[in-house]
């Protein structure tokens, strides 16, 4: 859809729109190399190989396209250039230029991932001037645990108190069980016994990462039992994943289980599986997905799977995420791209006569903020206007 | 592709063409209340959460543009005023302008599920003005053999007798293999012994529900015998479904196990593995497909779908089908959409320059009604203009 | 995108670019009757149906759409008219058109598949006047050993000896691992006396079709230790292969055990998994892809498929590749389609500002050639302008 037939207001308002960020990690505290920052644009974990730059890709040239003019460069600058200029504003500026741009209302910070090299929800908060609250990774509480030094008898009870006290002031859960052992885990809550068996055999190892599919299976369960909405990483990540087994379709038996305790169960990213996920946001009530991440990488292709994610899931169950980690690019382009590719996707239906204005607005309105807000139960969105920016 | 710029001839044809529509359920007899008629523009079994309305999707925004008004409403009403109006008229004068609307040229109606509710074939015949024929569920005679009292050494001989007798006059057979035990079954037929044993647990137990695998591949191979087209349910469906064994290509095996017997697999619905689909139909010259209840659920984004499924698959194994079930919108709907999908699409093509019209005119001709005049032994398409509508 | 909003140079640059076609087989050496021809212009293996033609596919109507303005007839003329016109050139002058007109500068020609059919890599270059270089099928090389006599226990060494002389001039080698046992083999490397014993059961049997996992992992890893590309066969094909078992994801073992050799994996063709490949692509450095045979077989809608393509892979992991196996007509569409799908697709990037017409060249320039010579060593790309056609 070309920009120029949208209808302004539906543009306007999706510009406007504070969103909530339902899903993000910290920006970066720190100055990057351009080494550091190549790969931190990326979910490869592998040296970039001197015969490319991941500036050559989509993510890349959305880089230098959409984030250099807020460094005061010309678009399409060389890489060099962009680098340079990041480095004379310092990570401190860069972070408060891009997060300030990225107009987001509310964020919510998964903190379990590197938290020593990013900005806390407290920093995410100061720098951007909006709220930010925390999003406790189940899989780092209980590492914590065991590196704190824990019986296997005790560990359950340990996890859960520190689960609770964590999750005292935080918004939702996150697990990783797509990366730790594939959703394909047995979906029942296992025996205490199995727990204790399976948290002697990990911490007689030495604890460390926590890949035993009991355990996963464990902290999800108990994730479920708090109450707080709980985020399944689900898809595209980088290459500890098996793609193949993070299919959101392998939850179904767990989302069926869950099912009547009502907790939500949030699917995050999901490319390539976001029709997948579609299909599970309509029939099971407890299924909400996000196609964030995709979007940032898709770059000049976001739009497309943000129409691919608006066909048969109602608009009750679809939420905008940037999933931004490191570099504040990222974070940057999850909403800007969000913001372009729903304003020509939906202005397209309303072009096409297929929806009013007005139902493109509510719809927007929706997936970026409103959807997440009672969700997590944030209070009601702010009136337009009232945003700084 | 902008309407404005498809060739009118094509518009033309395509808005008049009366489709076979091959795979349908009755249109809903009772007037809706609010809630049913929620619940019944989902693939979800679950109430309708008290925080979203079905509204809320791409169908609902679909039904408040395209069906208001036929109903002598404004384009994009509420849905309350859409609800009123729809009580005001009955389900019966709803039926009638609806199904009229659709031009349909020739209805296959499957008539094993909640037949109670719903017009059967003669219904539809009536208040379509067209005719209008079944198509069995193989599920649904097995079980009512087994309701009426059968012991398990009769059973085969029993279920026979009914489903011959049953598709004398029928089109075509069903089966939701699918829904009752995946698509991974034994592509194999089983052994007479083997359909006793089974009978007889299931009997034993009770009947009620066909799950067992023996018998849903006794069921399947039973069919085949028959003769008659064979649809299967493939992808999407309400939650009954596991999403992940209804990907056709599960049916690689038995595909190839009835290449010899000629009779055509029909493969019905099949978001989100449509491109699967048309794999299949390209290589094997015993299946066909349509993207039938995914174009009328994905509303606004019918085209993508209808485009995709216009990829491999040779142009002489796709068919049109609404699949619609209850509200009489869903059978218009599924014509409408496809109708100005098709039309979008294959203008797309020709404007383009890659297609003639005159391929256009042929395409969606054989798509919309002459592949399933063949495949179905329905008799030549009705010249153009000799339509009653 | 229409096409006339596109950069002008863009489209320029990208109907120039002397394109390296990475994988293809030869045009065919025989004049080909109408039913050869139409079972040559899909996957199917079966003979076709009186009740249809495979010139009603997409892949049909482009080469009534761009071929016969070549052969000097009207685009859109009948097939039989095609055909005829055909005939009457005969196959080397048919083939010297077609090829010629694919602007083509450096053919890798895989060898190990009906070849006596075919034009070898030196009928390639005499035809078109570019270079041709040969890619090795594994596969065929196995079985030559076999048909050759040999016994078990020599079986590796004369496989190896083989494999080395045939490598000598080759710039690739290829496996068909995905039709003989599917991707889902273990990945390691067989031990020496497993493959003894697989060679034992494979000979004593007569040798033959190579489809022994144990084997056809032994060639892998064979061709890995040779150090060439290793092409594999991915997704989309005849009949022959299990499409479920032919998703690139199920290579992940492979990939990360044979990531420390730096041999380049370049997975073929990948519709419809071809976004599969490009998470694999984005986090693996040896892994590369493309999308041909599917962009000739979906004409109109080729460039979907060429988008879908260009999302999360870095653009340095992406390569052209047209598969043309039999009629010159599959060699000409895949580079004639590929070139508008990325003119279109890139020339929208620039036309919705979100790249620039230096970035389309630039990356329009390294999928269709530089990619290629680098990873296969096939020295710089010819200057603009110096290519004979």
């Amino acid at each position: 859809m070309e920009l120029d037939l949208v209808p302004r207001g539906l543009a306007f308002v999706i510009e406007e729109l504070p969103l909530v960020d339902h899903h993000v990690h910290g920006a970066s505290t720190q100055d990057l190399s351009r080494t550091a920052f190549e790969e931190l644009i990326t979910e490869s974990d592998r040296p970039v190989p001197q015969w490319m730059t991941q500036f050559d890709s989509q993510v890349g040239y959305a880089i230098l396209r959409h984030c250099a003019p807020l460094l005061e460069l010309e678009p399409f600058c060389a890489p060099e250039e962009y680098l340079a200029r990041r480095a004379r504003l310092g990570a401190a500026e860069t972070n408060r230029t891009l997060l300030g741009a990225a107009g987001i209302g509310h964020f919510l910070v998964e903190t379990g991932y590197r938290a020593g090299e990013l900005l806390g929800p407290s920093g995410m908060a100061e720098v951007s001037g909006v709220p930010a609250d925390e999003v406790v990774r189940l899989e780092t509480v209980a590492e914590e645990v065991a590196a704190a030094g824990c019986e296997a008898g005790a560990f359950s009870r340990r996890f859960e108190e520190e689960l609770w006290e964590r999750a005292r002031t935080a918004r939702g859960l996150k697990t990783v069980a797509a990366y730790r052992c594939g959703l394909d885990f047995d979906p029942a809550p296992p025996t205490p016994e199995e727990v204790t068996d399976a948290a002697g055999r990990w911490l007689a190892a030495g604890g460390g990462r926590l890949t035993d599919p009991v355990l996963v299976r464990y902290l999800v369960w108990a994730g479920i039992e708090r109450g707080l909405p709980l985020q399944f990483h689900v898809g595209y990540g980088d290459p500890d994943i098996d793609l193949r087994r993070s299919d959101p379709l392998l939850l179904r038996g767990l989302v069926e289980l869950a099912e009547p305790t009502g907790v939500p169960l949030m699917l995050l990213h999901c490319y390539p599986y976001h029709r997948h996920a579609g299909f599970l946001a309509q029939v099971y009530p407890n299924v909400f997905f996000d196609v964030g991440l995709g979007v940032s990488y898709a770059g000049a292709r976001a739009e497309a799977l943000v129409a691919e994610s608006l066909e048969v899931a109602p608009f009750a169950k679809l939420l905008f995420s940037s999933d931004g980690f490191g570099p504040a690019e990222l974070h940057y382009l999850g909403a800007m791209l969000w913001r372009r590719a729903m304003t020509r996707v939906l202005g397209g239906f309303v072009a096409e006569g297929e929806w009013s204005p007005a139902q493109a607005v509510r719809v927007a309105t929706m997936v970026g903020a409103e959807n997440a807000r009672r969700v997590y139960g944030l209070g009601a969105v702010e009136p337009m206007g009232m945003r700084t920016r």
